[in-house]
């Protein structure tokens, strides 16, 4: 396992606007805040979602959306910088009014409402092109 | 996005007591440390569930109970106060047996085993009405 | 609930390892650090995955196995002593290409990729045998 020990430069709370997107909300803190690397967490509702899942065997993304309103019963993810840019690497998991869950990696979804708590490190982390899984790891 | 930036005042790990309410316990101990802003993760298993899912259409909670045994696969929330008073806006993923996950906004469930990380800020969460989306929210 | 106040010692971003498996390696990262007590938070894929549910009657594990590529949607947990040997407690929330969740008590797993952020606190957690739930749960 690769790893970097990193320190804490700041922690947030943040509210999600309605009718934002969740996850260009997350990126454009990033930029706002400077922050080159983090984890966040956050909860709260949704309004659709489009989940992408990695197949494995072709190696590339199929994404399902879901046009209803769902709750975001956990999301949790990672920023750092792919292609010269902040990325906001987010997992999520939904679910429907009978209870039913629904996951993976977010693409996008309207926020309804969202709870966020966002920890930027005193580095920078950059993905780069993974032979094995071509896709964008982090540099360690 | 509404934020504020926070400082981590205490961490704390907690063992749920088994019988108790889970989110009882979150806010008994919010009460006890006076916590007026954190957030927490948790994993464990419950003897029953009630799970509300907000119809944001009518905008009101419907309630979805599991009376049965499940995982507590992943808890997450946050500690702020509404109307005077301590509250844990608690998410969680359950689980059954066969590995189907269910999911939502956790109002109560019997613990039957919890680990918990607490980390409580320096500062004051204050939930209020707001308008859009007729849910309290926090004022940042 | 029982509790402990901890204070963080270090901090790490960590890339699990191509065709690995997922908790070992958590317990060897904890090994090679010397974290006796952590909380960690992950997302990925993983190729196949071994999730324990706890029947609370028979108080016994029961393994449901998912041989097939999965979305690591969420996964929690954390680090203790377990038998004189560091333990990686881990839960995980699943997914499929339809986005349907699975969840539940994380034994093990192939890592297709995985990204973890690892919180090490300054005190030993030690697990022993609970009367009650027949558990292994912290002493705090």
């Amino acid at each position: 396992m690769d790893y970097r020990e990193v320190d804490s430069t700041s922690e947030y709370v943040c509210r999600l606007d309605h009718g934002a997107d969740w996850r260009e909300e997350i990126e454009s803190f990033a930029d706002e805040r400077a922050i080159d690397a983090g984890f966040f967490y956050g909860l709260g509702a949704v309004q659709d979602a489009e989940i992408w899942f990695y197949d494995q065997q072709r190696q590339e993304y199929d994404a399902v959306t879901f046009p209803e309103p769902l709750e975001m019963a956990a999301c949790m993810g990672n920023v750092s910088h792919l292609d010269g840019e902040r990325f906001a690497h987010t997992h999520a998991v939904l679910s429907r009014p009978d209870g039913t869950a629904l996951a993976g990696h977010l693409n996008s979804a309207t926020v309804f409402a969202g709870e966020l708590y966002v920890r930027a490190f005193d580095t920078h982390l950059e993905r780069a092109h993974d032979e094995p899984t071509d896709l964008d790891l982090w540099e360690l």
